[in-house]
């Protein structure tokens, strides 16, 4: 019943919990990041998978609000000229509360500190509004996003 | 004349050098990747800044004929679930010989040996053509690139 009670709250909510904790590690549990990832509809991913894409990414943050993971995204890139943001998430039940806006500036924050001079994204139809607040921009100069993907062997 | 004859012959021919060698090495001659990107008129980046995104790029291919470099490409990812592909690059007396080819299938090779489902990149203006050839689709799902640039500090 307190579950349900906390539960009730945060939905009712415009603001965030007031006790919302964000890392920028990257050994976090693959498992949490798997179900919040899942709890979005995306795909189920190994969690060893997950683990060792975590370690290869050049920055990952998560937002807690206690044990559980409410929001997340990471980015790749080459640490110099360029970094690339991927998996912006936050849980069904935590969204409408600026908690992507949070976890996005915290994850620029960190970009920012490597001096980075390109962050670029893919990003979902109708998020873009979401992604111009930080100032990014579609397609400048005509430059279009290209994907070729493959199954998985393994 | 010697040297000028051999240049002659590259220019006039529309097959690739027949000595040409391929790398995947990362720590290549830094000065060497700032003259083939200066050569089709990107802007000079600094040799030490490029050698370190080099060494944290998840893949790197080079073409050489004999000391000079006439071709590159690098990655950046995961090496799990992503890679995008970056600074692809012929020297134009060079191009039109299918080096650009030879290079993004020695990339995309490397990439493929990581078994990694999902590979992006950003396309300049009139060259999704050329990508497709691999693979690639432009906003699949109208998933748009965006792009964030600030100036580097230093």
């Amino acid at each position: 019943m307190v579950l349900s009670g906390i539960w009730k709250r945060h939905e009712d909510s415009k603001e965030p919990p007031p006790n919302l904790i964000f890392s920028h590690a990257k050994d976090i549990p693959a498992t949490d990041v798997q179900d919040i990832c899942f709890s979005v509809g995306w795909s189920k991913r190994e969690p060893a998978l997950i683990s060792r894409a975590l370690l290869n990414s050049l920055a990952v943050v998560s937002a807690w609000d206690g044990p559980l993971m409410v929001g997340f995204a990471r980015a790749t890139g080459d640490k110099v000229f360029n970094a690339t943001v991927w998996d912006v998430v936050v849980r069904p039940s935590y969204q409408r509360k600026g908690i992507g806006l949070m976890v996005m500036r915290e994850l620029l924050i960190e970009l920012d500190s490597y001096d980075i001079p390109l962050v670029t994204l893919y990003a979902d139809p109708g998020t873009d509004s979401f992604y111009k607040r930080f100032g990014f921009l579609c397609d400048p100069s005509g430059v279009r996003g290209m994907f070729r993907e493959i199954d998985r062997k393994t």
